[in-house]
């Protein structure tokens, strides 16, 4: 069997990304961090998604980016938007500084140590929030960069990094995740869901999932507070 | 004055790197992982450095690398070497998957927080010890990647990764390091340094610094246990 690393965050894109790879046949080795972000009740949530998906391990890594902060989603300072305009170009507050750069290197480190050659990320260029490190370029270059990186790569294993999602809507991503069997109810996508993982409903990570939901046609299981 | 964000182990390489910015007129933000290796007395010399060159700030995250594992530096399972052949193009097992990717992708958070478009590595292609994430094709690839994955460099704020001593022998960057005025008696550069920061002498990095100050004809300030 391969290996692949997945980034699982505990919402939806991560949990569908997670079941996608599994039906590729792939051992899913999965990859959280609790890195001081408001909605820590995510990590539970990765938690039970990883072992509905029965993974062959699941780590937490620690990294408290509450300590370079600069991001609504790490920094107390900084409310977390619910009336942005989602159809905007502009990057929002809860970007977080380097943050899936930081996580695809850990990942690539993960990767390298169990000899995989794959690590499945949840980005997503239709739906998403205008995040930077979410565009298809950035995840070319990463691929280049890790490529020289590695003792791995000198040795002639090359590194993928799959983004399953990278085309599809959030309706789509939906569709999919339920024909795999994802039980949507384990995933939390509010950034500022309570410590149960209940959503606020109002942030533009809920709206973006609700609306996914509505669009396939699919009834939304999302637990709001 | 310009802010440079500035990786600081606490050896002898870094702390030339820093006192070279500082040379520059960089406002210089140094920046230290507490990553679970063996010679973590080197956070005490990195402390010790930032003080002695008037840094702004010195940060230093904790981050357990031995999550992962996968190096003599991090995994007590194996053990430092101390007779490798230093002129030997193999990679030796005091390689840490991805740990430049990572502390560059933490210091392009911190940058981009700060308002930094630099960052200084002292990463070093002559008397090096054959690290894949050394080389100056993977730094290049690095910053390509850390230009498409910021807000700031979506906002045409371009990030420099600077490597001043990527063409210098260990000679040339001891000498440099003490016209600046750096005392290389606070930095610890051995990868099994005891608590009080004193070196074995027969590690790869311990022979690497002794020889490059005979090649300077400088007296080595290093305390051996």
């Amino acid at each position: 069997m391969k290996k692949a690393v997945i980034l699982l965050s505990g919402g939806l894109d991560s949990a569908t990304t997670l079941y996608m790879a599994k039906d590729q046949g792939f051992d899913c080795y999965a990859l959280s961090f609790d890195y001081g972000q408001k909605h820590s009740s995510e990590l539970s949530a990765a938690k039970a998604i990883a072992e509905s998906a029965g993974v062959i391990e699941h780590k937490i890594i620690p990294l408290n980016l509450r300590l370079i902060g600069g991001s609504a989603l790490t920094d107390d300072s900084f409310s977390v938007p619910t009336d942005s305009d989602l159809t905007s170009s502009d990057i929002p507050v809860t970007y977080v500084p380097a943050r899936n750069t930081v996580f695809l290197s850990i990942a690539m480190g993960y990767a390298e140590v169990i000899g995989s050659q794959n690590i499945f990320i949840g980005v997503n260029a239709v739906d998403y929030s205008g995040y930077p490190d979410c565009r298809p370029e950035f995840i070319h270059a990463f691929e280049v960069m890790a490529n020289l990186a590695t003792k791995a790569s000198v040795e002639g294993q090359k590194l993928k990094i799959n983004t399953p999602l990278i085309d599809l809507t959030k309706a789509e991503i939906v569709t999919q995740g339920t024909k795999l069997g994802l039980d949507y109810a384990l995933t939390v996508s509010c950034y500022q869901a309570d410590a149960a993982g209940k959503a606020c409903g109002v942030c533009d990570s809920c709206r973006l999932r609700a609306q996914g939901f509505a669009d396939a046609g699919l009834s939304d299981p999302t637990i709001y507070s």
